[in-house]
């Protein structure tokens, strides 16, 4: 009847990674990002017309570096998360982001919502992401907007520049849905 | 001295009901809204010039599923809990949201923040949502803007098409504030 | 080996506190945000050209109080809290704010997003803030939309009118970065 005080626990650790990762992830602090995944992760992405895939790692953060680059301003953040655990070491975490990006080199403003669906996994005492999928549940691409200063990027300043970026293309499956 | 197991226990229970519900909301899953309600459930949401009411489950439930329809795209985030124990059974819950609501049959965007006071029972071993109330913090109501591509929106797939819409009139009581 | 029971009540009522903070902010309810700081509490905000700091709760009260007015629609949520416990009495919480704040009296407005790192004590068995630090993560500031129609603010309501406003530059320390 209820959770235990271990899956108390456990919950507020499963939550801890999800809260870094965001944190990482708009602040490009790959040494927060690292430790969340598992060696072996697998990644994948739904948007409106497109599949992204990835696995491993090492990809995904060279991945997350050269999307969360110095031409941006970005803010994820995720919510409401619903965890379940499917053994003692395991758990299903479903979360809801909400995100802007706005991408100064593309002239593109994207905002919106999305449904995460992790798998955690407890490996040597601490939770990490083995699965992680998004599907979106709305968004909207505009161009900037007339009369508006973008007046704080800390990406700007921590971002990979455009000589440090690399191409990423073949760490990545890439699938157009009809 | 704090809460009990069986408190913070509630409390991860109390929040998965209201996490369900602003997913189900957006995705207009009614299979997932229909157990988080009691069967006598008081609804009641408090605008700028405006006081709806509703009751009961099957009227909520109706009145979602035509709220969420497939011409609008539609984020709802519900922030912030403040639970407090008024019973074992029974517990008040306050909570923030930030909304995005596009209607495109209208060509209107609306967003803003509510506050939520939630009472809360426990039925048959499961938390439920007995009245919930919302009162608007701010509120705007824009035109679409200009160049903006609306790329996904989950409602136009999964939500009520015009055909399959009812006149909700009925169960609502609505009310102009002076 | 987790947290302890002690630990995991000691969250949740930080949380409380944060989550309390926001919603007097955004409803300039002044007796609930008084008794969630320490008498001596520190606060700096670092944005993207200045860095603004503060000392004292009843100064921090003022500085509120004239900061959130009448002639504003304020929207502030902290979200994916980090609470590292320093001592039985003492803990660290990192938060991740989304902010929306539109002047009308300067016809600006700003949102985006910044992290908070907050210093919490244990006070006669009360956690509050005892130093508040927030640094920018972005920050976009836009003119008024055109079309917008700005329908429900609660500040305007109970914010404070521009005859019961007090200056309070004296009360900060204001700094231009460079």
């Amino acid at each position: 009847m209820g959770y235990t005080l271990q899956q108390l626990s456990d919950i507020e650790e499963i939550k801890l990674v999800k809260h870094r990762y965001f944190r990482g992830i708009d602040t490009a602090e790959m040494a927060l990002l690292d430790p969340l995944f598992t060696e072996d992760v697998e990644v994948e992405y739904i948007g409106g017309d497109y599949r992204v895939a990835l696995k491993g790692r090492a990809n995904m953060i060279v991945f997350l570096a050269n999307s969360f680059h110095s031409g941006c301003q970005a803010m994820h953040h995720g919510h409401m998360p619903e965890i379940t655990f499917t053994g003692p070491d395991n758990a299903e975490a479903i979360w809801q982001l909400e995100d802007i990006f706005i991408n100064h080199e593309k002239q593109e403003h994207t905002y919106g919502s999305a449904i995460y669906r992790d798998d955690m996994v407890r490996e040597n005492g601490a939770w990490k992401i083995a699965r992680t999928v998004y599907d979106r549940v709305m968004e909207v691409v505009q161009p900037l907007t007339p009369g508006a200063r973008y007046t704080v990027s800390r990406l700007a300043e921590v971002g990979l520049k455009p000589d440090d970026r690399r191409d990423i293309s073949h760490l990545i499956t890439w699938e157009t849905i009809e």
